[in-house]
């Protein structure tokens, strides 16, 4: 008996044993702290999130960084800034206006954007959409009131140093909260919302509520516009070029 | 003693369960059987990768492929189809070309492209720059004659259904093994660029080696190129472009 006992707990903790190889083994593969930092929220709220300045989908951020970095932006372009919602609409063909430039970048946040700045505004585009701050909630659990001093600062650059840029701020989209895995509240994006409604009367930029057109009855992002409760299929995209149209082509 | 054994056995399977629930809801929450069967290359052998015909990238590939089907082509354009390497080039930046149309989708693999193709090749599009078939070998654990099976497939209906169109059969770019965590090899790409150069002859497509530009002095993607050893940087994609600005233009 006893020794049954014995040889089961040397195989269970031989088990534990390899279960634990087995994490640490993809935590390492993943990115190891960094891919930690981005998972877990105790250590976001440690801090260990400002690594890497918010961006922590490696390598995708890293490389398309680069490639952006390469690709002039022009006096006469109209510049569609933000994270993964910006980044995957095919802008120019949802819009039929080649002088559209996606500068979205997946997993970006406020503070990633505002790192970024100075390549989208040097040339001083003529127009630019902003749609950032999703992540900021989700992924560094950041607060509403925080994520808006940095948009402060981001908008203040703009004003600053593209004067003429007609800056359009455009409201963060809602999730579907039992879809999504992500940690943002549709209650905090309300509360991000307002503040940037605040920020635009601030800063004289018109605001466009994308928000409440992508509602469904019970005040989250409609089911119809995505599979995970954040993401846009095809539908959702034609639905925000539609509703953005009037700005883009005045 | 034995009470101690006793606790302990308790505690370390205690620990075994809490373990296996935590794996079982990590790969629920990822996708269920469709991310184990994209992980695990015993099930990629059983046949269970073909449940979503190569398409393991949830929920991004069912998003973006609902987008592209949303947009027109016309038979003005010049068409980029292929995987993430394609899809994560800004073409009509890169190329300076407002004409091209980016329908490249991350993790696809021949078999996804052959489904998606009615939509690209019935509008019969000037031209087609062809990468697909990395996938194929690093998710799927596909051979390269495997591959070539559907890559001729392809070619077969491009060529029936749109003769018109001028297409470019690009070579799949090498890997550097060392940094890249897929199970593709640089032997089997070298093995089924050789079978693409016989299909270009074949169909008298022009076949455009772009591999051998990527090499480093160890026959492998050069470093200075990648920082995960499959996906490419801004320097990649403007060297890229370079290479092919000549087929894009003429």
């Amino acid at each position: 008996m006893n020794l049954t006992i014995q040889a089961l707990l040397g195989l269970s903790i031989c088990l534990n044993a390899l279960f634990i190889f087995l994490g640490v083994w993809i935590i390492f593969k993943r990115g190891g702290l960094s891919y930690l930092a981005m998972r877990v929220p105790l250590l976001k709220k440690l801090g260990i999130q400002n690594m890497q300045g918010g961006s922590f989908n490696f390598p995708y951020y890293d490389h398309r960084k680069s490639q952006l970095a390469l690709l002039p932006i022009h006096a006469s372009d109209i510049v569609f800034l933000g994270d993964s919602i910006t980044d995957e609409g095919e802008w120019v063909e949802l819009l039929a206006n080649p002088a559209i430039r996606n500068r979205g970048i997946s997993s970006d946040t406020t503070i990633g954007v505002l790192d970024r700045l100075p390549d989208i505004i040097t040339p001083q585009p003529q127009k630019l959409f902003l749609m950032i701050g999703v992540n900021d909630l989700s992924n560094l659990g950041r607060s509403p009131a925080d994520i808006a001093q940095t948009y402060r600062e981001i908008l203040a650059q703009i004003r600053e140093r593209s004067p003429q840029t007609h800056v359009f701020i455009q409201s963060v989209l809602p999730v579907h909260p039992s879809m999504f895995t992500g940690s943002a509240t549709n209650s905090d994006i309300r509360a991000l919302n307002e503040i940037l409604q605040h920020l635009a009367t601030e800063f004289a930029y018109p605001y466009i509520d994308l928000h409440s057109h992508f509602l469904d009855a019970h005040h989250q992002l409609d089911a119809t516009y995505t599979i995970d409760g954040i993401h846009l299929n095809g539908i959702a995209y034609q639905h925000w070029a539609d509703l953005i149209k009037p700005c883009v082509r005045s």
